[in-house]
């Protein structure tokens, strides 16, 4: 039987939360409800630790990670498990390159960085895939500022005899998933896609602040399979959807001697359930990568990242 | 360039007139909007020549082809496209095996002999079959009548060195397209399904006759993907609709924390479309099969079939 | 402040259960959510106490109340309340007339009498109105059967001085209230009905019943504001749904210029809170008269009912 | 019988397209489908003429209005009828008060002035009212800017004894028609508001201009019937549905004992004839009090304005 995971976590938001709570859920239930790989090479899902925590806000810093994944604007529901104290109290996380070795001095015994702060400051990913190569433990980029697909830094990594995963979470089933899903279908059908359309609404932190630093004033159009008629309407920040996301998808089509065909969905999701059901994940894959000696990107973390190396900046 | 297949078809339905009209339409256009292979074997959907034709009704009987698609309770529409006489008269179909010589007779020079009656009569189903022997024709049954996977039947089609395809037509994309594709998606992403319902509307004179021959009193589990968990509400028939069915889709699961999923499709299609968007496949197998010399099933037909050779009977 | 309403119930089902959680869920939070009217001539939806109760189930029979509501195939939901034992005792219910004089003894103290069985069996229904009558109790019919609206059953409460309600309860929110209104909507502003459906999936025992004894394989129309472009779907029971229900209801139009308006509505509601939603209501009228001397049918209740005095038997 | 009344109208998008077809297409077919008042004091849908047209856009300027309102941006679908030229040529609107007086001249002969140009140009507007008065036309302010609603320009129509309606048209059928009426019938039953939202996804350039000129990145909470709870998602720009709108509507509530109620509406509507079916109804109300020597604000309007006189500007 392998031994339990030791992972380090940055950032205490919704993510987190569902995985912190999922972990001891399936641990103490036995339940395999909701799990893509009830076992990676003899990993469970309630085989992790944690043993560090970092987070930047004032209400968090300093109490029990059971406590501050709670912490609003965390807003990912209470799941049915009791969650006694961690043992684990959350840290200041880094702000700038002055504080690596803290850090790294702090991920002492851990195999796996979690890195699950919010994208946009690539910066202090990187900050802590340094700490991460200085402590000796594989490095998990969930974001889509670029580290993994950074041909240096996986370099670095690989030489370390260190694992390298990243870069951008695949949600385990979201809006873009279905959309695709169907969109192929079509296509492997010899339906002609005529338009369609995706809209998204959500209630998370994380949402408003896609809400606001994107351009919604245009539309967008999604590359999705090689059309460009699928278009995307601006997000909708709705706060008492919580951490719910609620998407609507149209799809207009011809078939036959052009006759219409259509199709619309209405989808209801926890956002961070689909982001931690991808991250419990790659934690066994980044610690069987570890354990093995097998330093850099591990291929089969390929299915879970939408930008794994290879993928131009 | 391959010669024009010559088709003779049995059943002048709405899956008839959509085949029929396509034809013409692609023909005529050019166009390959919703078309699943514009080319088998160098044979396009347009490069179809019609025979042949039977029907019971009196209203369609004695009729030119391309005047008896029309005719009522046919509800499939008018394509945009100009038909002019189609030089076939439809002829009195089969009602027992004292006619099958003059089936036979009026086969000659078909190549193909396109079974689209309403299913539930094995034994004229068959009585064609034996028609088609006698003519040198390929035969094709759309319906859910035993012929292709009756041991028997294949066994006579492959020593007589003609293609026998069927049974049981599946639509190019129908509910079951989707809803199959669907569970499967949210199977391999991991979440776990707790309850799905179908909800098929439709308004042809097929659909009448599913409902007011189905037991539709009980409601009905599909066995999908092995889950007993999918459940089919009884169908409804509303003339309204005409050719098009509507169904309502609801799948109901679990991911990530036992958090829940939810799905809600509409859809919307012409199902004479769908019908004929494989029959032009099936056609095009069938001929090319008997040019050259292949009897019995063509292994290439399988996927537009729901009970191919080997299923239970 | 007025006194408790007396009340003694026919039918241990969902309406029932929904019925007696919520009064003492809203009796213990003061809760004011969901509730049509917070008072009736000084009644609140806490003021009532039930006092006798008949079913026919040997499950139900000789338990407590407070247990043979969840007792199966009652399928409506715990609501979040403490129920210590109610202290009535479920007794069982007459099945012919030689037993009236029994029920009738065993509503000694009951103001009201609230027949909330099955619809269907009219003689039943009679009988308990007799033992109303006997015991100087008003009676509410919620069923279908003709009860209030037979004029020589009128007459008598009316002479005895006792409020007799019914027939058939409209339900406080439902398909038919959400379908009427968008119908009656789209008429006041001038549109033009083409099409409309309406599509009902339950899982109750009552919803059971229905399928089985309907003529399913025929759609029905509806006869909605006098149009006759309203289809009704066969029913569909689905037992995963338990006590909820959903709906989905599609109005097709036509507007300025005869272009094109669709409507596309999906509804789920606990249908038993529906039922005990208006039920509150009508016992609270009940007792208003009954306590005031007004014998016979009170017109207040008029809104509450589907079929009241004056309709066709 | 009624003299056909004379209007003149300001903007040549949608709307108008809208409009100039329907009266066309309902004068020759005599067709009342989707017409909300067949006739108002002797006035049909088709007694209408139009004797003059004022644009700014190049491609319309010096154009027939028949085919003017053909010309793109404007997309709205033509509608089966045939339309002969008009005799009517699109005229260069003012783009400021020195061009008061050749309007003023213009409208010789028009008993009615249509200001249907996009909003968010008071001073325009204005200047057009003047024009009005001038020639002594009734004025009819369809856009958002105050004019009927400015107490010192009601009283110069009052004084000159000439009509003036608006301000801020509401249309025939859309998403806030419905979305009210639902919310209002929730109200009517005693079921509690939780949560709603709208969603509105358009095509035309009345809909870009919005969609930018809309601050989108902030979500808007919408005041209906009182409640906070109902929230607007950002409006989506989506070309291909040309003058189509389509919304999503959303509405959580809770029924007895806090039941969970949930309705889902998505709605399907050609917006610019909604407008027409409003502006059709506000002409014959103008022509009606201009004739009778009515002036101001006729309140038989009322209903078709979002901003009548005594509305806060």
């Amino acid at each position: 039987m392998a031994e339990n995971v030791k992972v380090a976590v940055v950032g205490v938001g919704n993510n987190t939360s569902a995985l912190v709570q999922g972990i001891t859920f399936y641990r103490n239930t036995g339940s395999l409800v909701g799990i893509r790989r009830p076992e990676i090479v003899g990993l469970g899902v309630g085989d992790i630790d944690f043993v560090a925590a970092f987070a930047l806000s004032d209400g968090k810093v300093g109490r029990d990670l059971h406590e501050a994944i709670f912490v609003p604007p965390n807003n990912f529901p209470r799941l049915d498990v009791e969650l006694p104290p961690s043992g684990v109290t959350v840290q200041r996380g880094l702000v700038d390159s002055t504080e690596i070795e803290r850090v790294a001095h702090a991920l002492t015994g851990a195999e796996v960085l979690l890195y699950s702060a919010p994208s946009g400051r690539p910066g202090t990913a990187q900050a802590y895939a340094e700490a991460a190569l200085m402590a000796g433990a594989a490095f998990i980029n969930t974001t889509s500022d670029a580290v993994a697909r950074e041909p240096l830094w996986l370099k670095r990594f690989e030489e370390a005899g260190l694992p390298l995963l990243g870069d951008d979470l695949a949600s385990q089933f979201g809006t873009s998933v279905v959309h695709h899903a169907l969109l192929r279908l079509l296509e492997e059908r010899g339906l002609t896609l005529a338009s369609s359309y995706q809209v998204n609404l959500g209630g998370t932190e994380d949402f408003r602040n896609l809400v606001e630093n994107s351009n919604t004033k245009k539309q967008s159009k999604l590359n999705v399979l090689g059309s460009d008629k699928v278009q995307m309407a601006p997000l909708g920040y709705l706060p008492h959807l919580q951490s719910q996301k609620i998407a609507h998808v149209n799809i207009e089509a011809q078939g036959w001697g052009e006759t219409a065909v259509s199709l619309d969905v209405r989808l209801k999701v926890h956002d961070p359930s689909g982001a931690a059901g991808v991250n419990i994940d790659l934690i066994r894959i980044a610690a069987t990568a570890l354990r093995a000696g097998r330093g850099g990107y591990p291929a089969e973390a390929a299915s879970f990242l939408k930008s794994p190396p290879g993928t131009a900046i």
